[in-house]
């Protein structure tokens, strides 16, 4: 089969110029089929905050109203997919930006009220991976915001994480998936101080790692999505930084 | 030679939910491959004065510099693009959103800065007519927002009807091209107080026009693109509302 990456770049890369055309520097060196998805929270945040808009977290989760999901919607959707398509159209990448909505590409459901209201947030139903990958044929580079949509037409705020799992498992249909959930160190760090990457995570020592302390935060949903992707199919799942995205060389791989 | 049909909507439409479905209805009735372009003007407008950034117009035409820029982006490629893509899902009909950037399939430049700097203002150097023609035979309806990128990566303000006339041009090359620029009035208005629609406007009446006062304000520059696109080869070219979108009764014709 034929191979496919798929990288997913998150929030603190995103917000800084230089970062973010280093790390499309990379991305522009992976070579065959690829797909980007990104995050975009902290622009949100910033947002927000000019606009006095009280944000909301539970969970590490958003709680997005209609007011929030605006704002979500023009920096996901707008500000940050944009930019990241300009910038690669300008070193030679085909990039196109997508939304779950274009294509009806993502399905999501609202996510249920009980037990918690996360407001405007979507769980996905199904990717199409068959229309996905006749835009690849057309020789695209797809870029995903954080975006999906409902059948009535309501947008919704979609975990970007969740999102690039759910690419990933679709396509497994038609290509060898590799997965690799890019953010600011190089790999899962064992311990802050010496900056010592776990090179290996597997789903039976998960919840111990998360019983020791080393796994704690925002991370355990990521850890928990890669595992979830390798499970489901996926054939490589890493976590890396921008240095070696390409290499994956020093990385945290998922067993 | 196939037929296509290019819709232009405007602003006021736009920022009305009822008149948005409304418009999005009618524009589901038209039969056969269709392009949709909106603008958004008057949204953003309304973000910046939400953020205190102040609106400098000149000509009808905005000064964007790069707070201004931020605002549009976010405006039309996030908010208002999305809120059509996934309208029009819900009623069947397959969009994708799109800015010029995306496939990098308008190419722009930067406006010159004399005699008049207008900021990140784009004009444009070319529609990749074969790419967009590649989306339509997979079923899409592209829907294109007012955004453009330069070779640099820098996006950029663009005129929605000179988007919309540039379209049409191009694709020119490969089908029967029939661009509609809707907006609030069923056509071009010879008196506001009887609301009586001009039926006819022809390039060589339409300085006179303009001298009588018949024409005045935005009207004039968006007759003078319709005029340019039937000139350039459109093969009709109509000025309508939301009620006659689909059977053009009453419009203005650009003969």
């Amino acid at each position: 089969m034929n191979k496919i990456t798929i990288v997913k770049i998150g929030g603190r890369v995103i917000n800084k110029d230089e970062l973010l055309k280093d790390f499309l520097d990379q991305f522009s060196n992976i070579e065959g089929k690829k797909i980007l998805v990104h995050g975009g929270g902290r622009s949100a945040t910033s947002m927000l905050e000019k606009l006095g808009i009280e944000s909301k977290m539970l969970n590490g989760r958003r709680i997005t109203d209609q007011a929030t999901l605006d704002v979500c919607i023009g920096q996901y959707a707008g500000i940050i997919n944009k930019k990241i398509v300009a910038l690669l159209q300008s070193i030679n990448i085909d990039a196109i930006g997508l939304s779950g909505a274009d294509g009806s590409i993502i399905k999501a459901d609202k996510r249920p009220q009980v037990p918690i209201d996360y407001g405007y947030a979507g769980d996905i139903k199904s990717v199409d991976s068959v229309k996905l990958d006749s835009l690849l044929k057309l020789g695209y580079v797809p870029v995903f915001c954080a975006l999906t949509a409902d059948e009535t037409g309501q947008l919704l705020n979609t975990n970007a994480d969740t999102i690039a799992s759910s690419i990933a498992v679709a396509m497994c249909e038609m290509f060898t998936v590799d997965l690799r959930f890019c953010f600011e160190y190089d790999g899962i760090l064992a311990d802050l101080k010496s900056a010592a990457v776990i090179r290996e995570i597997e789903s039976v020592n998960f919840q111990e790692l998360i019983n020791l302390g080393v796994l704690e935060g925002g991370v355990i949903p990521k850890v928990q999505n890669a595992i979830a992707a390798k499970q489901k199919g996926v054939w490589s799942v890493s976590i890396c930084g921008i240095s070696n995205l390409v290499d994956l060389i020093n990385a945290t791989k998922i067993k």
